[in-house]
């Protein structure tokens, strides 16, 4: 289990034994689902769609989300969470020997995911000191034969940086040329401060967007795919053996979403700003990239499991950078709670950081 | 993808082009999820019950199912329906090369999730005349150092019999002896006319049930498995890298099913006696085992991928016994509707197997 999961599980067996914890460890912005949304939930059950459904999703949602991603509905797949429209894609197309290539820090559920299938992870480390940006032709340098997906999570979990666009075009048209798949997490592209513009599905390309952060829809485990035709009916497929349908009323709360997705993103978006301003002032003389989105900060400190450690004892939960990959100096901390919760738990970080130096 | 899930993707087809049919080809007993469970949901999302949460499943319901199970809490993991339980018990377990066991007629999306992890499905085929019984001794001679977990769907699909109890006694004592996991699938046992008791966990068992048939939950996505801690454990990790949670609002519903779990699976069991009767009634002459459970009549016929293409001609889905195994002359009818709706329906069945002889 990677170290990600495993502060996790510690910390719900510490709260198990009545130990208070502020969780600061978990990647779920803490808001509110927009009453809206729960309306239409709601709604849908009463009108009885809690029957089965298909493996795709319904028909309006896929219209939708295929409006949004400039593509075809058949090229859409509703899935519960983002995460599965990676493991699915994983799971369907990767075999043992295969490997996928991403650029760290990075979310190390890709690498979980590919090694289930006997796949490698084969990953590029970026520095602090480049802002996060990684050397595009040192990610290509890894891309081999055995190479069957390069992942961009772009704002990237848990350094909330963005990409630069020359970098991104670089990779997908170098990608496209060795027809090597790349798929584009932008589950956390809806509260980018800087624009939204999910990118546009094209030939080469498998698109994952999640309601978990942008709709505040996290424990409704509600996403998408937009892929080729022939990923979407690969997906289909295994949805059929493993999940079936994500329940048609919760397709309805992520529609309701996406008609109003100025309003509803924007509500989470400025809630996010709200609170790195607050962060910012707690976290004075603290080193970090300034993030373009979200609401996780990657700070450098001295060892971060060990500052990890201490933060727990203080009775705040973060996650050490070693969880990202080959960040030991690192620590990431999640703004997952109000301004006024936030403060006082940053002020034990910044203590931990201190008693570490 | 297996014949089951070809038809039911046609028929989907069709409508969407206008074409009405009536659907008897579907696992769905088509009832109205009680409304104490949907308000047990519906307060659920309006308290807040949407964020991210344990892997393995809440507290509370775990508890509940625990003592359903005669097991610990450690023992038991929420899943999105049977199906879930299934493919992730068959997917932490199986490797290539490895095979599982099962007599048939049977739910062929057992060997289309073994296929997926190259592992074969050994089947032994049952016989009408024998009431479906398997034969044990075979049974055991299909077991061999490759076989991994012998399945049985106990009340079964398609038949809707249920194994003798000396048949499963025998089973479950040679599996135990022999090493090899026995998963029970119970899918259907809560709408057992003879008796709803649940096998109690034990060594040696991995156990599943669904919310879908008794509580009329189908589209809703809840089940849950009852194995070895060791189990357990591996699938909560497979739950953390795909969908990660059961919606906690789901899991509340659920928990409120298991509450009241007399008076709700009462209500399904009375209304799938009725339409059996009902269906009795229109089929008069039909060749078929008396059902034990549930809401699926297996049709005696010349030709049921024949019969099935009529039946569609006339408006009518249902699905060929080559659906469930080596079984050709038969049909799978699921009493999906109202008697109402059941009568004329079956009528068109009974003409299109007339029309076959």
């Amino acid at each position: 289990m990677s170290i990600l999961y495993k502060m996790s599980e510690r910390i719900f067996e510490l709260e198990k034994q009545g130990v208070k914890v502020t969780r600061l460890n978990i990647g779920d912005p803490g808001l509110v689902t927009p009453e809206a949304l729960t309306e239409a939930c709601i709604s849908a059950i009463k009108a009885g769609k809690t029957k089965y459904a298909s493996a795709q999703g319904e028909k309006e949602l896929l219209d939708e989300i295929a409006s949004l991603q400039g593509c075809s509905a058949k090229n859409v797949v509703a899935t519960p969470g983002s995460k599965w429209a990676c493991f699915a894609l994983l799971q369907t197309t990767l075999n043992k020997g295969d490997n996928i290539v991403c650029p760290t820090p990075y979310w190390a559920t890709f690498s979980d995911m590919a090694n289930q299938f006997g796949a490698a992870a084969k990953l590029l480390k970026a520095e602090f000191e480049e802002r996060w940006q990684f050397d595009a032709e040192k990610l290509k340098e890894l891309v081999d034969k055995k190479t069957k997906i390069i992942i961009l999570n772009n704002p990237t979990n848990p350094t909330s940086v963005e990409y630069d666009d020359a970098l991104v075009k670089a990779i997908v048209e170098y990608a496209q040329d060795k027809k090597v798949l790349v798929f584009m997490d932008e589950a956390y592209r809806d509260i980018s401060f800087r624009h939204q513009n999910l990118t546009k599905y094209a030939e080469g390309l498998a698109i994952t967007n999640s309601f978990s952060k942008g709709y505040a829809m996290s424990g409704w485990r509600a996403g998408y795919l937009a892929a080729s035709e022939e990923i979407v009916k690969r997906i289909v497929k295994l949805n059929q053996i493993t999940f079936t349908n994500v329940p048609v009323f919760i397709q309805a709360a992520a529609l309701e979403g996406l008609k109003r997705r100025k309003e509803i993103t924007a509500i989470a978006r400025e809630e996010c700003l709200k609170r790195l301003k607050a962060a910012e002032k707690a976290l004075t003389g603290a080193e970090y990239v300034k993030p373009d989105a979200g609401f996780y900060m990657f700070l450098k400190c001295p060892d971060g499991e060990k500052v990890a450690e201490k933060c727990l004892e203080k009775g705040v939960g973060v996650t050490p950078g070693t969880a990202f990959g080959d960040h030991p100096d690192f620590l990431r901390v999640s703004l997952s709670h109000s301004p006024e919760v936030l403060a006082p738990a940053l002020e034990k970080v910044k203590e931990a950081i201190g008693e570490t130096k």
